[in-house]
């Protein structure tokens, strides 16, 4: 199994378009110490031919670019066999708008996440003679490219922002945000880039998979006050913090996980200032902050 | 006035990602003779602070990225004041889901294309009490940032792929395409990047401007049957050809126009080759073919 993270930021990007907080501050400036991320995707591939993106960012076309893997062989062809997504986020589905141009592959989703989908007909731009679009029950495996088995499972989270009502419930374990467990060749990675608490069903879920991407969206759940760039909070916006005594830090630690990366990680993150006292931490408690590009083989 | 063409292709962009057409092959190997192109969007300014960006394409992140003008000044602010759009292509709008985060900005648009993005619930991104969403009416100057005044006149064009039904009517004059006059200080730059015919009320629009940006997507009308990655014509898909009797090279050639871009350019079309002889000849006829990045000041 291979997978590359195509975009390892949260939504917005690092830097973030109307964004000047002190990561993003020193993203517009070049400095060394902050690489450019695109949002939120990954791809996967067992065959070394047939790729599944998870997420489809409104960045896919410039991942393509920087992917050698994905681009197209021959006059109109792309290596991009499927597309799964674990919600509705725009930084999650908006790149689907970018896969149109006649090309088939196949859309997975839960039943949910395609209703939202199908409510918003600017999506059919993807035509449902290239595009077919079967739901996927949640722990129910499906082989989304040869050789790959996804198995989609629940995660406390929360709605689209865009599907966002008076009231949001926040927490809750249901189709509308899932992680993902990926096997082939007796390999096991969980891929799970939203989660707002580490909840006891998915502590069993993670135990024992050789490689974790997980939520690194928020370092405390704070950060977007602190900065003085929201008000939100990372639990609002339905994203676990790395640290605190409910942080996914402390509350992974105790897994067997073979390795642990964090994806999905916002613009105001500290942690993405290489060579921090907070990436050292994080990095000390045996986390990896991914960048784009990043590659692993299972 | 200052103009910055942000994005010079056509929907997708060059190289296109699933798309290995002579053109695109230059681009995927980095041949210096095809420059990558970003898909279709031009920036205007008059006050040097705020900027209208007209047409948000898919890579509108990108776009910013590569333009010191439009980048933030402060905390949380964009230069981007207001954004217009001439049709509701995706390629012309799904680049305002990159414009969430909060951001006040005005998004202009005829009743028509507001309509089309307002039953499209994943475009709530951008909060109603941040982003109003003001109709404008053809033929009705108004001021979408300081100093600039806007016309909105219809051009021929046809629905965006996205709501065509089994019947598309193509050619019509209505409030689904449009372009736009933009003047200030005297001067006149005329803004149309889709446009099926060179109607007789277009070029009385065209006569007189200094600037004229025109739709150039295809070269003829056959493009994409002669590249041999699809079955529709220019016309099928409302965009003039430039060669030709009805072309636009030939139907604008008589008009005083100070100076002739094109814009909006297909992967396909061979004139995005640097020193090749399409690009010559459409160079001797006057023409200038865009790049992203290309700027001017009138």
């Amino acid at each position: 199994m291979r997978a590359i993270v195509l975009g390892s930021a949260a939504g917005g990007g690092v830097p973030q378009w109307n964004c000047r907080c002190p990561v993003c501050t020193l993203a517009w400036a070049g400095d060394p110490r902050v690489s450019p991320r695109t949002q939120s995707s990954l791809a996967i591939c067992v065959d070394g031919e047939r790729w599944l993106v998870v997420n489809a960012s409104p960045d896919i076309r410039q991942q393509i670019a920087a992917t050698p893997q994905l681009q197209p062989k021959a006059l109109r062809h792309s290596p991009i066999a499927a597309v799964l997504l674990t919600n509705g986020d725009v930084d999650h589905v908006a790149g689907l708008l970018s896969l149109r141009e006649g090309q088939p592959f196949t859309l997975y989703a839960t039943a949910d996440i395609q209703h939202s989908l199908k409510d918003n007909r600017v999506f059919d731009v993807l035509s449902a003679e290239r595009v077919s679009r079967p739901d996927i029950r949640l722990g129910e495996p499906f082989e989304p490219v040869p050789g790959l088995l996804a198995t989609l499972f629940a995660v406390p989270g929360k709605v689209p922002l865009w599907l966002e009502g008076d009231v949001v419930a926040i927490g809750q374990e249901a189709e509308t945000t899932v992680g993902v467990l990926f096997e082939a060749g007796g390999k096991r990675l969980a891929y799970v880039p939203g989660c707002a608490h580490v909840s006891g069903s998915l502590r069993e879920r993670l135990d024992r998979v050789d490689l974790l991407l997980f939520d690194g969206t928020v370092l405390e759940d704070d950060d977007l006050i602190r900065a003085g760039v929201g008000s939100k909070t990372g639990q609002r916006m339905g994203h676990v913090p790395m640290r605190g005594d409910t942080g996914s830090l402390r509350m992974l630690s105790d897994l067997r996980i073979g390795r642990r990366v964090f994806v999905h990680i916002n613009n105001t993150n500290p942690v993405l200032v290489d060579g921090s006292d907070t990436r050292r931490e994080v990095e000390a408690a045996g986390w990896t902050v991914a960048h784009d590009g990043l590659s692993f083989t299972l």
